[in-house]
């Protein structure tokens, strides 16, 4: 009885205020997608409390479907950008006249400077959480392993550290070259270091590639 | 030139100091699933300030594909839980025993306390952000929209206010019971309100159904 009672009764929660709420916000501004980095290093304990933050995020049914790879070899690094490399050069073809110079203008990615390589998976055979929740929306796993890379990013960004999502690879080629399970699935190759520089609007509508969108903020009513 | 300078020049950035960093890593542990309500109503302002924090969320090529539907009308509210409980009576059919009995116990959506219903969707056929990011991996649109629903989650909890994610749900009878365009693809049905208390420990733990998974935590290395 005491053990529930310490279990289940609710502990003092700690006071949101407004200046918390506005420094939040700030938070939100300030996040960027990096692709310049600092080459010095993020020591190990940062990394940790990055991966403590992201243990916290919300997952279906409690799945924690997450798993975390720090890709530290420059032989494995070097397999990666040459899949960026590829990819992005197929990419680019998409793109004519104006576009297409811009396109080859952007830096896309901070693989080469980056101090710290992170390539999250799902794990899609994962029996923790049973199930639930995921029945009629299995990609909810996917979006649990979103949940806990977006947690990890306001964390690092909050301790001055960036992060860059690379979605510029081929998932399954990356599966192969860092030889995790079949039922791993690539959510997302991050890139983690002390960014070049901060700022308050993202790079993509710095260069001209892509604006504000103010028609995604509609509330549509029914 | 002088317009570039406005653009292109980063401003001073906030200072995120360690007091923040630890609320933030309170909002972290705090932040819950909410299945249980108040019926209070939450502000329009509210909701306006928890959209423009979503808004500011990253998205693959700013792609923004976000689209959110505050859902109003009691008749429609109905379809939704009558959609809700099929779905769930089915779910309930894969378990067995002790398990079954467990998962019948659990109330997993507050579809009938929480003032504010908002479904997200996805518009997977957006051109905002010009095609960017997304040729390998095209799954990076739902999972900027994922990135949305986090973003308003957290900056909700910081002003109190509750947030739980349903994904019991039929994706697809939503989408026709809400009367939506095809090319929206619902991510998440969000139940949003004050909830009845305040825990750091997820429901499904306090539950007994998922503990944490200690699995999930261990960095991998290549």
């Amino acid at each position: 009885m005491a053990e529930n009672e310490d279990t289940n009764k609710a502990q003092a929660s700690p006071d949101f205020d407004d200046n918390f709420q506005g420094k939040l916000d700030d938070l939100f501004i300030w996040r960027r997608d990096v692709r310049h980095f600092l080459t010095d290093p993020v020591s190990d304990e940062l990394i940790d409390e990055l991966l403590d933050a992201a243990s916290l995020a919300p997952s279906v049914g409690n799945s924690q479907p997450w798993r975390f790879v720090s890709v530290e070899t420059e032989t494995v690094r070097q397999k990666i950008r040459d899949i960026f490399s590829a990819c992005n050069q197929e990419a680019l073809q998409d793109y004519r006249g104006e576009k297409s110079k811009l396109y080859a203008s952007l830096k896309l990615a901070g693989l080469k400077q980056a101090p710290v390589h992170l390539a999250v998976f799902v794990d899609t055979s994962t029996q923790t959480g049973s199930g639930l929740g995921r029945k009629t929306m299995p990609e909810t796993l996917q979006y649990s392993t979103v949940l806990a890379v977006h947690t990890l990013w306001l964390a690092a960004r909050a301790r001055g550290i960036g992060v860059g999502w690379v979605s510029i690879i081929d998932p399954e080629e990356v599966r192969l070259v860092l030889d995790v399970p079949e039922s791993w699935e690539l959510v997302g190759y991050l890139c983690v270091g002390y960014p070049t520089e901060e700022h308050s609007v993202p790079e993509l509508v710095r260069s001209g590639w892509q604006d504000r969108d103010n028609a995604a903020r509609i509330l549509h009513k029914r």
